[in-house]
């Protein structure tokens, strides 16, 4: 697989940073990641507004403009001869100095990796509920430290993924929004202190135009409530939740309004 | 300069790693920092605990033993003839397969920098408080995105460093423990969520016997009726703060309590 670091295409294998950078003296950086269909980036636009957005939220140069990234993006895409695929953009604070302080130039790897996505319309999760504020919420920093030291604690309950609360406010799973279907089969999703996803942005609009879809303040007693639930993301579109902290939600199957929005989403996306 | 990266001992130039670490995927690892005096590493085993404390909370498999990892210090301080330093042994998430679950190698990189005690005893600084509690306390992990992304707004208020606190309850410097000296003459230091520095625990040994010093909860208010305070750390030993939010403590210099611990810590660590 060729990867581009910085201004050099070159295959993954060869492909480093030095220990200077300032993600791996302190963790410093932000990326993005959309998938790509037929060769065809999906949302591009979206996923290059955020990229730049977490690149400024987080006061990091960018050295390259829009369309040059755009540009390398499809010079990747085109010589990995792989038109299903998750593109990854990372730029890092760059050859610190000092090792504290964001350099002049940061680093910039744009990734390819071979990803189908897999429409199995049956599919569904179990979350668990963790009591957990991301910090920058609305950059797509680097920062899964939480995530990631999760995963054992997640593997041992049989659970699939995490939702995050802040003392009880609902925010989001560390790669995905939360969305819920009330008892009168209204569409909610958390509104602040949450990274707002690309999916998320499409399912509020096109979901608009079938069901009464709201972003609102959410509390974790909701969950009680709910008759639904699904997560979106760019690898997973839209997934049904059937299980949160053991408790079972439309009797364990994907409910109907999840489902119609799936296949909503599905012809919105595959045409 | 020459620095370790698992099992090889490079020049610092040739130093990399590859991008699928999981530092620079996720932020993901932990380090530890020392000082040495004439060849000799201050507070070694101190150092080592933390590093394997961390690196055990953080769920991450050191390959190396204790033994192993002193003698590749020693190495390196042998080879950079650089008596006068700073060590910093740096462990990463690994090459992680799926760029998200922590690799079952995980990467080791020790380094060295060049780095002179500066006993200069009249210098002295000023703190800008900020809300805000480290993630995995005590930990001594990457994630320092918060203190890189103040570090325009120090410069803005002419400040030197962060305290942070978390909603009133005082915690600590990025890079640094923080003590203030009361009305009694007591010595006090935060207790809980933080990161328990090595020159801290030092300062709590020595500093009992001529003074009365105690780890206890502090809170914002704690800090008008501060008399002295100063921040510890490896890098700064003891360091007066005479300017807490832009008002002046002991007339705006190094008060007495915090100049004759700075002696005894300088006796300490330099005989």
């Amino acid at each position: 697989m060729y990867v581009f670091v910085n201004d050099s295409i070159i295959s993954e294998e060869e492909a480093t940073l030095k220990i200077t950078d300032l993600a791996i003296q302190r963790g410093y950086g932000i990326f993005d990641f959309l998938k790509t269909v037929a060769g065809k980036p999906i949302f591009l636009e979206d996923h290059l507004d955020r990229f730049f957005s977490s690149a400024e939220q987080m006061r990091l140069p960018v050295k390259q403009s829009r369309s040059k990234l755009t540009e390398r993006m499809f010079e990747l895409i085109d010589k990995n001869k792989l038109p299903e695929s998750g593109v990854r953009i990372t730029l890092t604070g760059g050859y610190s100095p000092d090792g504290f302080n964001i350099a002049s130039d940061s680093n910039i790897i744009i990734t390819q990796q071979d990803f189908v996505f897999d429409r199995d319309f049956s599919k569904s999760i179990g979350l668990m509920t963790y009591d957990y504020q991301r910090q920058f919420a609305s950059a797509k920093t680097l920062d899964y430290l939480k995530a990631i030291w999760l995963q054992p604690v997640l593997k041992e309950r049989g659970d699939d993924d995490i939702l995050y609360h802040d003392n009880g406010m609902l925010r989001e799973c560390p790669r995905a929004n939360f969305f819920l279907v009330n008892e009168k089969e209204e569409i909610l999703t958390s509104r602040s202190n949450i990274l707002k996803g690309v999916t998320r942005k499409h399912i509020l609009e096109f979901g608009s135009q079938n069901f009464k879809i709201y972003e609102r303040e959410l509390t974790i007693d909701d969950l009680r409530h709910a008759k639904e639930a699904f997560i979106s993301s760019t690898t997973k579109n839209i997934l049904p939740v059937t299980k949160i902290d053991g408790r079972m939600l439309s009797d364990g199957k994907p409910g109907p309004v999840t489902l119609s929005l799936m296949m909503e989403f599905d012809r919105y996306v595959y045409g």
